[in-house]
This record gives structure tokens, C-alpha cells and sequence, in this order.
């Protein structure tokens, strides 16, 4: 495996939050917070108004005394384009020993100051979005451990939120359980992945099963979708990433109420069934055990009397656990996926 | 459309053919030759006895003198690998003022005499496996003219002589066509087209929608499919370019014989029932008349006495027209297309 890897970076993280004053920009440090406590050494602010990730203020000096791997950029940059204040932190990490992260379009190593500063101090520049080389294509190959794939009647629908939290239950429960990223902000919380979407298409189904490889038998990976079966855009993503996950169960995520394609009007989403039907169809492809084992439902734009008939109503329909990650939690998915898996 | 776009190449062809005396691994020039005489000036070979198209014998400068635009890599080199031989005609060629084309893994570029050549005579270095920039992600959009997709239950099984040739029998009909190239051999041959399988994950759809734009209502386009919806690692790119192409109709092919995945012995092939079903089901998300126009089968591994009641029988079972393209050609499938679609 020596040519052919997953993203990993080094821990512990210096969070960048810059000058963001809106916590809708800064998801992916406040993600790295909530989920990766462990893996953070502090923030860096450079306004006081900024957006607090409630970890301590630091500078890129105090945070290499301090053991810190990375500098992640925690915050999409406002009009897309990164302030020279920012570059200027990452040069310091840089030269500092610091590895510096970006989720973000703009390639890190296009900046000479911090490409030539990097270089000098023997540390990465790594844009997330950027898959490792030496890619496979998909062998199909039945791999050892089990394995679980969120997937979407949409996009931005939950499927990370769900995996993180179906990852965290299992391991709540004694079981041995790996989240398995695919996306630039579950790469950054996680620490390592596959950014799946940005892989060339002959390659998704291998890079699926570079993501997640043999395993003992008793451990899950729960395996962070993307895109939907559904979307006129991103369907084949979708696909190549079912078909090298190889999951035994995969849990759709839905939001209630939400009719159209995000971005895409003219598109209806599916009926719940016909998702639940498609994707056992093509995921036995290359696991003919392969079933929906829960609903995850994004409820916030029900009224909390609709919520719970909502949810009970998805339970009797589909005979599968039906819940709203965010308020509770995934633990009844992980007891149907123990007794009903074996 | 000025920053998207298609790759498109300069004609007449100067065939670079090497000293390669297996007509196997000279299926390129072959090919150009069989669809596009019109677009070869001459062929150039390195050794007396190496494989002869059947057109013309020149250099580069006769080949310039005579209008050429484009030196073209008609041969899978020996072993993988260009041949010192090669790269100095390939320079002659740019300096010369003719484009340099390939659809071989090594990129032209990275060659520097090469790329310094076409440097300083302005031409083109074309790696026709390098999508365009700038693509877009897929609208859905449905787009004005018609559409037929080759797709397949597997790869290597007829998807881009059945494109050629169905484009090539309504243009004999007096309809009008034009075959949309999606790999190497079929962009070089058409002289344009969209490689999909090397474009990103995320935009395998929108790269399918920039090959085939809108079209005068009475036009054809016949797009050359990729991969297999049941291949292990193909399937992705088969899903972004049926959503992404939108067809009116597809033609399935297959090999009569042929029972797993090539080069995947574990993977069985689909029924043809099944393939057709998932096909009109998945196809039907962008476009809802999506139907099955045909059955194309590779009859080689037959016996000349069951090749009418194998593809008699397929008739009978589906209801559409079953053929050989290469015994039989396409002429049904334009019949039943012309008088089932009005």
C-alpha cells in the first residue's frame, strides 16, 4: 500500500477562523470542534470579534511549542477569495514546522511566498480536494469487516452529520467503528479520506475501496455518501461510490419537506420507497446482502407535534429505525444494525 | 460557450503508424481510416513492413506542404512506452506546423524538446485523454434535438462501432447525425468530443451535457457510451453520462457468449431484460421517454447457423431490432427508430 493512500494529516489542528463573524461560515472548524475535540490545539482569530470555536486563542508560535501538526483554514474565505492576512498566517505556520489544510478551490502550493516557505521548512501543503495519486480502478473484491454507507434523496441532505453520529453511536456501544470521509469537511474533521467527488470518473469505485479496506470482522465503517442516485449532476458519484463501498446497510437520509433537488428545481425527489428499492438494487451489485437499515430525517421544518407521528409513520412503512440524528441521536440505528446483521 | 468547450482537432490526419506490425495495436489509424478517409492525408511509417492503412506514404514535410493539420498517434506503442524514434517526428512535426495529437497515458508535454517545438511554431500539443477546462456541472436542462445512447452490459463490447455506425446509417438515410466521441480512439477518429472517463467525478454529467448541446429538433445525435451500469468499477461514469446525455433512446450491446465481466470473472453479466429495465428506469430521471431502440450484438462467437435465431429470439423477447452491426449493419435500428419516435 505503499503508492496508493488515503488524505492523512497531522494532528493536532490550529484552527484558522480569521476575521468570520458569521458561524455559518466557520462549519468546518466548529465541525473539527464538535466532533475532534481531541485532535485541536486552539484557534487563531485575527479580529476579537470573531467567531468563537470555544478552544483557546493562540498564534501559530504558541501553537508549534504546543505540539500543533496543522494549520487548518476553518472558515470559507468571504467572496471566496483568501485574504493576504491569510496567507501571511500560513507562511508563519509554515516556516513555524506546521502542515497547513485548505478545503477551499484555491490550490495552496499557487502562493510562491507559501509554497517556497513550505519547502524550505519540509512541511505539506494540502488541499483536501486534491485525491492522492496512484489511484486504482474498482476491483470488486469482497473486502474483510462490514461496512455502511450513508446516501441521500438529495444533496447537503445529512449524510455526514449522520455518518459522524452513527460512527460516534457504534462506538457508544462497544463497537468498533470507523468514520470514513469523503468529502472536504468530513476530510478536515476526520483527518484522513478520499475526496471522492474530485477523483477522476474512471476511478470512483476504487477509491471507494482504497477509503475503506479489509477490516477485522466485527468493525464498521460507516462511510460518508455523496451526491444521490437522484441528482441530474451528481448520480454517477453516487453510484461509483455505492459500488466500492460494498455496505451491508445503508441508512437514506432525507429531509422532511424538502420536495425538489436543492439548486434544481425541476427536479421532484424521490418517494422514500423508490430510494430505498433503487439502492438495494445496484448496491447488491457488489453486496447481494445489502439493505437499508435505518431512515435519518432532518425534522427541523416540522412542527414538533408533526415530528415524532412523522417519524413513526417512516418506521411502520419501511420496517427500519427512523430518526432525527440531531435530536435523537443514532442509537436505535445501531441496535437494529446489531441485531438485525448479526 | 466561449470557455467550455469540447476538444477538437485539425484535419487532414498525418497517421503516425511507427514500425507496428500488428494491425491490433494499430486500431486507432485503422479506425480513422474506416470513418473519416476524408480526414487522412498520408500515413507515416518507420519500417517498410510495418502496418499499412492503405493511405498514402509521406513525411512530415510532405505531409505539411499538403495541408496537413494534425500528426496523429494512429499505434499503442511497444511496450507502453514512445519510442525515441516517435518523439523526434513528433518534434519534426510541430516545428513543420502541424498539431500534435495523442490518446496514450504519456502526456506530450512532459517531453521538453516537444513541448518547446510547438512552443515556438504555435501549434498544439493534444492529449485527447485531458478533458477541457472550465466544465460545468450538469443542469439537467433538456436540450432541443434528439439523442441516442450506446450503452452496454459490459465494456470493450461494441459501444463506439455501434455509435459510428448508427450515426453513419441515418446519415445514409438522410437524417441528420453526428456521433459524439466519449474515449480516445472515437474523439480521434470524429476529431472532437469530451474523453469522460478522465473528467472529474462531479462533472461527469455536465461534460456529457457540453458533448451533445442543443441540436436542430429533427437531429440525431448518437453519443458513444462508457463503461457498464453493472461493472465493479465503471458504473459511475456509465450513470453521470446516461443522466447527463438525456437520450430519447439507447442501444444496448452485447456479446452473444460473453458471461462475466471482462477481466472481472467474479461479476456475472445482467440478463438482457434486466439491463434493459434498469437502463429505461435510471435514464428516465432526465428524460421520461427514455426507451431501449435496440439490441447490437457481437455474433463473432456463433456459429453461422444460429446468428439469425440468436438474434431472432432477441427480437421476439424485446421488441425491438436485433443485428450484428458489423454483419448486418444498422440499417433496422434507424427503421425502428424513424417510425417509433415520429
Amino acid at each position: 500500500m505503499s503508492l496508493i493512500s488515503r488524505i492523512e494529516l497531522r494532528s493536532p489542528y490550529l484552527i484558522l477562523v480569521g476575521d468570520e463573524k458569521q458561524p455559518t461560515f466557520a462549519k468546518t472548524g466548529l465541525g473539527i470542534v464538535q466532533w475532534r475535540r481531541d485532535r485541536v490545539v486552539g484557534q487563531l482569530r485575527l479580529s476579537p470579534d470573531a467567531v468563537d470555536l470555544g478552544v483557546p486563542d493562540m498564534d501559530v508560535h504558541a501553537a508549534a511549542s504546543g505540539g500543533a501538526g496543522s494549520l487548518v483554514i476553518g472558515v470559507a474565505p468571504p467572496g471566496g477569495a483568501i485574504p493576504d492576512a491569510w496567507w501571511a498566517v500560513m507562511q508563519a505556520a509554515a516556516t513555524a514546522g506546521l502542515d497547513v489544510v485548505s478545503g477551499l478551490h484555491t490550490r495552496l502550493a499557487g502562493n510562491e511566498g507559501l509554497a517556497l516557505a513550505a519547502e524550505a521548512a519540509g512541511v505539506r501543503l494540502i488541499d483536501v480536494r486534491t485525491p492522492p495519486p496512484n489511484l486504482p480502478v474498482g476491483s470488486g473484491r469482497k473486502r474483510s469487516g462490514r461496512r455502511i454507507l450513508t446516501v441521500g434523496t438529495d444533496c447537503a441532505i445529512g449524510k455526514k452529520y449522520t455518518a459522524l453520529a452513527l460512527a460516534e453511536a457504534f462506538r457508544a456501544a462497544g463497537v468498533k467503528s470507523t468514520f470514513r470521509a469523503t468529502g472536504q469537511t468530513g476530510i478536515i474533521i476526520a483527518g484522513e479520506g478520499m475526496p471522492i467527488d474530485c477523483v477522476g470518473a474512471d476511478f470512483i469505485a476504487g477509491a471507494a475501496e482504497v477509503l475503506s479496506p479489509d477490516n477485522e470482522p466485527d468493525h464498521w465503517d460507516v462511510i460518508e455518501g455523496q451526491g444521490s442516485l437522484f441528482h441530474p449532476a451528481y448520480s454517477g458519484v453516487s453510484l461509483g461510490l455505492l459500488h466500492g463501498s460494498q455496505p451491508d446497510g445503508f441508512v437514506l437520509c432525507h429531509e422532511a419537506g424538502r420536495e425538489t433537488v436543492s439548486g434544481w428545481p425541476d427536479f421532484r425527489l424521490p418517494e422514500l420507497d423508490e430510494a430505498i428499492a433503487l439502492h438495494e438494487r445496484l448496491a447488491r451489485r457488489t453486496n447481494d446482502a445489502a439493505r437499508c437499515v435505518g431512515i435519518a430525517v432532518n425534522t427541523s421544518g416540522l412542527a414538533p407535534g408533526e415530528r415524532e407521528d412523522y417519524l413513526e409513520a417512516l418506521r411502520r412503512r419501511h420496517g427500519v429505525p427512523a430518526a432525527d440524528p440531531l435530536v435523537d441521536g443514532c442509537g436505535a440505528l445501531v441496535r437494529f444494525v446489531r441485531e438485525s446483521t448479526g
